[in-house]
């Protein structure tokens, strides 16, 4: 099931060829029977819209999409038996809102937790369109607008979705049109080198010439094409540094191919060209984005936009904010966040996102970002979600996207009263599960915002020392007195490419927050928290409750009415999730006891 | 290159057709024209073979395979300019000595480090007749008879190799026949579900009589087919188990199939059903084959071999020998050894294995096993085995497998004097890198008998923790006091498996070898070895000593005067191994020291 459960049916026949106003009217018309409604184009208003309630009848002001995401949100709403109020005014904070999927051409999806991709199967395109309709519904309903269809990593055919695939992306462009979804690619930089021009390298005139026709040809077919996605220089990926130019000019190249058409150019900060070797203490990876792209602040072209990582990892539990997204005033950044709980229970264990993107929020300026993306967390499963409960996120990440002022809360109760039937008692349950859900995943996996300690590559259940000897840069070095790295202005520095206040807020182990304390300190087991307990028991306290309380959590599921299809799934995942919680439970204690040889002071089991 | 780049050529054209006896004449008239030959077929002489020498005239006596091991005996000895008794009478100490190929008909290999398959590619057979004569001449050079063409762990097609795929089974059997090579393949035990008779159930008749039309089908068209190899109720595989009946039950009704064509079933005892839980420290792994297989001693047809791997492990760098092989009088034997580098270094660290098997036969009375296989180590490569030097792996398990007694030593010596154009001094100096490889690699790896510190999945490069929490039951439970398990009486109870002499080889930590010290022992790192170093020094030392050495191994391969092909890839691999063994070097100490506190003695660099 998932939130468009109570929705009227939409097929693809229903929805070809209409204009966003189009469809709003259908869908309002169709879902709320017992209202008039008035609609009035105001081009001006773009994505905005406002809302008036006289009577009987709903007139609706607003731009193209702003029309449509007025009608998703009377019909949300009225569906979910939401107060409408008389009069509503809206825009979205930010104007790009897109999800990337990591989908490859043979039909995998890279960190994947949800079946194959539901775009394509053995290197072509392959779908059902009563799917995509439905995907683009999903969307739309939540104000989401772009869809990057393929993998960051460019891997065979997907380089030609641009070149010899144009025609079978302007028909799934056709399926979306109508939600105000527009579509984009993610790009291989090195296209030109396989397409015979011999180089990639930015500043030749030949390899811009091969992009600008590229552009121009897709636009042709597709005018409204959102713009290219780009990942280079990083994990592998060819870039500007092999031609020893920067990212700027390898940015603003592809830019430039893509202005004339009003494209934009999104272009990855997740760049670490360097492997790490574990025993160098100098260098720290969470340093390396800033160290990168900073100094480029200024020189992208105007349609660039670099999409950076919420934290300096890579979607870990808790991160604190990227210091890339506070500290780029001439440059338009967009935000990336991960739906796909790749590091956060693979859609087995439950996990609520909207708190950890509002933490976030709260340190973002409202001003900041021109863009937010998620990368996607849905598949070919009959569910779209692997886990029925993970729908909630690809609905909060919407919902945030359009106002990151939304309380958590109203986003869980919104989606569980559009999805389920549920007594008011149980929504109020399956709300404060949901609620509790990143707290709980978080007691009883790394302690403590040091992260990391996960089975590498597949990055489930737990692994002490998974990336301790690794060239990845993500080290704890735990040994029999101390745990964590110092990056105060004493230790690596990182905590210097953070603002003032954040300095202030964790630069001091006995003020910094709890959460993140081994994030940004190196501290003995037998620091004192401020609660008064010692570091060590800390983590063995957090251990213990996280995987009780995964324990009540998986009960508290099972007790749920949850229709059949869902409850079976819901409750062999709830299963899992207690399995894997008492597995970290065990090893982080036993790790750790085995380090520093301390005993819990509650005598509870930590084997040997 | 390979040991038979002396050996003049020799095409599937020469050889489609003859007799092994035949093809030993023609050997022989090629290789050493300034001889004559007169051969004599004695057929009751099977295997074995009588050579004498009068005047220019070598007279051989043997049965069909004798004369052509016979021949190769001599050819080996002429072109590598060994000295020629002028007598000789030799026999194979085991009937059937085995290639065991890993290979899947997708042209993947599982452990495989040279390359893909040199059998299968997309599904089907795909090969070039020369390079299978070349695998022949090879295997019957140092006196293997059977090769076992694919994976124990029977992926998709390759259930149909003796069912839809006999006629390409027959062709390539066409081309190893002259060299007395037999087929056999690895078959699914489950086969007979998709076969449409809906049970796998070894008491079923129904599944008897489809086993034995199987059976008759393809001993029509290949009727030197040498049986069936089977890995069942393991790591996932389906067997006998789940019909709850035992492994004699299920291992004879196939035998049952085979008897009324000579064929052979060999029963592979790497079988452990249940999962282990790390925090379970009652059940010790090295057990569970003997507790499997031993009580069922004397139930199984004549025409059964049970093949045991050389350890209670898996292929590690030092094992005790597998208690199995010790106690079983009343059933047929069979050794399993792996060339494949799969924990030794994947043919990128060099590692001569003869000195290994060598000490593993000295623990094995001479009548104890029928039949000896290695996993094999070649594949598409042109130089078959990735690192040209693995080769020796391969031309040693020969010599071995005919005669155990042979010295390490002089398999090295004819190996390099048939391979390379050598001066002696070099020939002596790759003699020397050869017999102290394996030391050196096992000195920077995991210490003392411990094992499995290694990247879970790949198997290369230190992991201490990669596989302690993990389900396969291999843990050390290091702690900052000790390390290891005690499989004492006083522990898990493993060494009770081994015979008496061998308990009090090993029962007592002060007079354990060192080498495998850790396998049988916890012990602290204060404990006091034989020569005076606490363990921790000890381990330290190795780590030091091995990566030391492994250096200078690097230097001493690339001053030797290999020709330009060899040369580029044996450079570049040792500088491989260099690199890892110093990672290792790092890691191990690094994390001993974390945990002990402890420093080296010698003041050398331990990374914090």
């Amino acid at each position: 099931m998932n939130w468009l459960s109570k929705f009227p049916p939409l097929s693809p026949s229903d929805i070809l060829g209409l204009t966003p106003p189009e469809l709003a009217k259908h869908e309002l018309c169709s879902a709320m029977p017992q209202y008039g409604f008035q609609l009035t184009l105001a081009p001006g208003m773009d994505e905005s819209f406002v809302m008036d309630r006289v009577g009987g009848t709903w007139i609706l002001t607003g731009g193209e999409n702003g029309l449509l995401y007025a009608a998703y949100s009377l019909v949300r709403a009225s569906l979910s038996g939401t107060a409408l109020p008389d009069h509503l005014e809206s825009r979205p904070r930010y104007s790009l809102r897109m999800m990337n999927c990591w989908d490859n051409m043979d039909g995998s999806i890279e960190r994947g937790y949800a079946g194959r991709s539901l775009f394509f199967e053995g290197g072509a395109f392959s779908y059902d369109p009563s799917r995509i309709v439905c995907l683009g519904r999903m969307m739309a309903s939540v104000g989401l607008n772009i869809l990057c269809l393929n993998n960051v990593n460019v891997h065979e055919p997907a380089q030609e979705l641009i070149s010899e695939m144009i025609p079978e992306l302007s028909a799934l462009a056709d399926l979306l049109r109508p939600f105000g979804v527009r579509l984009m690619t993610s790009v291989d930089f090195s296209m030109p080198i396989r397409s015979g021009v011999g180089s990639a390298d930015p500043l030749s005139p030949e390899v811009q010439t091969w992009w600008n026709e590229i552009a121009d040809r897709l636009y042709e077919e597709i005018p409204d094409f959102a713009g290219f996605l780009v990942k280079a220089d990083s994990e592998g990926r060819p870039g500007p540094f092999t031609y020893g130019r920067s990212h700027a000019e390898g940015a603003n190249m592809l830019a430039r191919a893509l202005q004339p058409h009003g494209g934009t150019l999104i272009w990855r900060c997740f760049v670490y060209n360097c492997l790490q070797d574990w025993r160098d203490t100098s260098t720290d990876r969470p340093k390396a984005a800033y160290e990168t792209y900073q100094p480029l602040d200024g020189q992208f072209e105007k349609n660039v936009i670099l999409q950076i990582k919420n934290g300096p990892w890579d979607f870990q539990v808790r991160e604190p904010v990227s210091p890339l997204l506070l500290s780029m005033n001439q440059t338009a950044l967009g935000l990336e966040l991960q739906l796909a709980q790749e590091y956060t229970g693979q859609q087995i264990d439950l996990y609520a996102m909207p708190p950890m993107w509002q933490e976030l929020f709260q340190d973002l300026p409202s001003d900041r970002i021109q863009a937010i993306a998620a990368v996607s967390n849905f598949g070919r499963d009959e569910n779209y979600f692997g886990h029925p409960l993970a729908a909630v996120n690809f609905f909060g990440f919407g919902l945030l996207a359009w106002n990151p002022e939304t309380k958590p809360e109203e986003i869980y109760q919104q989606w569980i009263r559009l999805t389920y039937q549920f007594s008011r008692e149980n929504t109020d349950l399956l709300t404060s599960a949901l609620a509790s859900s990143r707290r709980i995943y978080e007691q009883y996996t790394a302690p403590l915002g040091l992260n990391w300690m996960v089975n590498p590559h597949v990055h489930y259940g737990p692994n002490p020392l998974g990336y301790e000897f690794d060239v990845w840069g993500t080290y704890h070095r735990a040994n029999r007195e101390a745990v964590g790295v110092d990056r105060t202005a004493d230790g690596t520095g990182f905590l210097l490419q953070l603002p003032k206040h954040l300095q202030e807020r964790y630069g001091n182990p006995k003020t910094c927050p709890d959460l993140l304390l081994l994030f940004f300190h190196r501290l003995p087991y037998s620091f004192v928290m401020k609660d008064g307990r010692t570091l060590i028991q800390r983590i063995y306290d957090d251990h213990f409750e996280g995987a009780a309380r995964a324990c009540a959590l998986a009960d508290h599921l099972k007790h749920l009415p949850f229709p059949p299809e869902d409850r079976e799934v819901i409750s062999e995942r709830a299963d899992r999730q207690l399995k894997n919680a008492e597995n970290w439970r065990d090893t982080i204690n036993t790790f750790f006891y085995r380090l520093s040889g301390i005993p819990d002071a509650k005598g509870r089991k930590i084997y040997d």
